[in-house]
């Protein structure tokens, strides 16, 4: 029943656990051939898996084009009788466009999906985009646990297309007659992506055909790492009323799991130095950094947030 | 007496322990402006650390400007008054000229050191040949130990220059007048590489200028990334008589530790799905895989060489 493409997609998700039976996931759909084969596969497997589909359309409205999009998204929807959700752009935003397109777009989703009960988000990210990722990142500054930030599941939002690269998106929309509108770079209007995508891509291509499954490859085992980072954060922090524990173990994980304490403070996290700095300091030493005190006491960092 | 490039470079040999006091430092000199101010830094501090250096010149032979660059190092060592070495190329061996022209020089270079007592060999390699590294290897396939390739110290060899891009080496043989006769990108052919170079990079600088700082920062993660891996790799395996234990602990390393078993046995190791079932297979079984014969019982993998 799956061909070759689905198969791919359905093992992906059976290997990460992206979804499970009678989950409830909303689709981000904007009417590209990407998002439009992540409509029909995800159709395909919610009935193997028993899994509860919905589609939300959000118009951008940046282009004369968008309500022709807004109506075929919605009657390709009803074909299938799956429930449609539509959202649109509140022009005044519109001032930094390539920002606030993509958060008016998140906020839509998570709205939808808290108000009619969705566990979870799909995006139609593939593996051309996450080879983009890793090099937009490296290029402005991140570590291992940083560059694979696309991942299969993140919470609520899971991708479960990271496995297919774009040209498999579009053999597949051509083969199975797959109708689309148009492409999400249209409205994506990102100076730096459409560089990586137009200009450094295709010279990776060149050098080796299968760049995009060896990105991918690497991705895989900085995910793993990512995973580790999280399992060494919750043994080495240990919250006791206002304070928290860190036990320093002198390895790697030990900045790792400081960078990822700020993070989930929503705090900017210090740099590659100022870790080191605080993980090094001497004992009954104490620092100061972005509103977060932290006092060393041997091997253990007694950290308050104020 | 330093100024800011060698400044760099000095601090950066300091915080890798990259040399200590009365180490004796083969320099790998081409002539070009890489290995010039390799040349003229290492000099100034020798100096200063106690260090004693040679230059080594490898004639390859493949254009008409080799007898006259080698008679440039020859002069630029002896007004130094540094031991000058010098070997060329065997145009029998010059089949496949990308890898030979490397293999020879190496082997060139080790040897001349061997024989002359230095303990350690420094090439030219700076920031930019890092991020090229960094992109090479992602398209052909590697993991977080693979990335970062180029190391600061890996055994004799050493890479002072990493920390400074290529734009600074321009500016300093041009500020402070270092001569130079060629570049290294014209005698070492290498099609990808230049396509990074000459493709790539530039579209890199045009999304952040900065870029090749930051792909030197996460280097840096990865060196130490590298560097627990080999630790964890004398935590958990023990030799006993002809037999390696294993022990498994059941985190991201147990994986790059077996792949780096394999590396030192001199065998090209499991790929990431062979490494996986490898660490998971049931207590007392085992496979075969490249003439290694590994057992499992309970936690401990016990590994037999022919």
């Amino acid at each position: 029943m799956l061909n070759e493409f689905e198969k791919k997609i359905y093992k992906f998700i059976k290997n990460y656990n992206i979804y499970e039976k009678y989950d409830k996931i909303l689709l981000a759909i904007s009417g590209g051939k990407d998002s439009m084969s992540l409509l029909k596969v995800m159709y395909k497997i919610s009935k193997i898996m028993n899994l509860e589909i919905g589609v939300a359309h959000f118009n951008h409205k940046l282009r004369k084009e968008s309500e022709e999009e807004k109506i075929f998204v919605e009657e390709e929807a009803k074909k299938l009788k799956i429930k449609y959700y539509y959202g649109e752009a509140n022009e005044k935003n519109y001032k930094n466009i390539e920002l606030s397109a993509r958060n008016m777009r998140y906020d839509f989703l998570f709205d939808i999906a808290k108000k009619n009960n969705y566990n979870k988000i799909a995006t139609a990210h593939h593996m051309s985009d996450l080879v983009e990722t890793i090099i937009y990142r490296l290029s402005r500054g991140t570590g291992i646990y940083g560059v694979s930030g696309l991942l299969p599941i993140n919470e609520m939002l899971t991708r479960p297309m990271l496995t297919v690269t774009l040209k498999e998106i579009i053999n597949y929309v051509t083969i199975d007659n797959v109708k689309y509108k148009i492409d999400k770079s249209n409205f994506e209007n990102n100076y730096s992506r459409n560089r990586i995508r137009n200009k450094i891509l295709p010279e990776l291509e060149l050098i080796n055909d299968n760049f995009e499954n060896n990105f991918f490859k690497f991705a895989r085992i900085a995910w793993e790492y990512r995973q580790q980072v999280e399992n060494e954060y919750l043994k080495r922090i240990h919250q006791n009323e206002n304070k928290f524990y860190f036990d320093i173990k002198k390895d790697i994980f030990d900045e790792e799991v400081l960078r990822l304490f700020f993070l989930r403070c929503k705090q900017y996290p210090p740099n590659y130095e100022e870790t080191k700095k605080i993980i090094k300091m001497g004992s009954k030493k104490s620092k100061q950094f972005k509103g977060i005190k932290i006092e060393k006491n041997k091997n253990t960092l007694i950290i308050e947030r104020e």
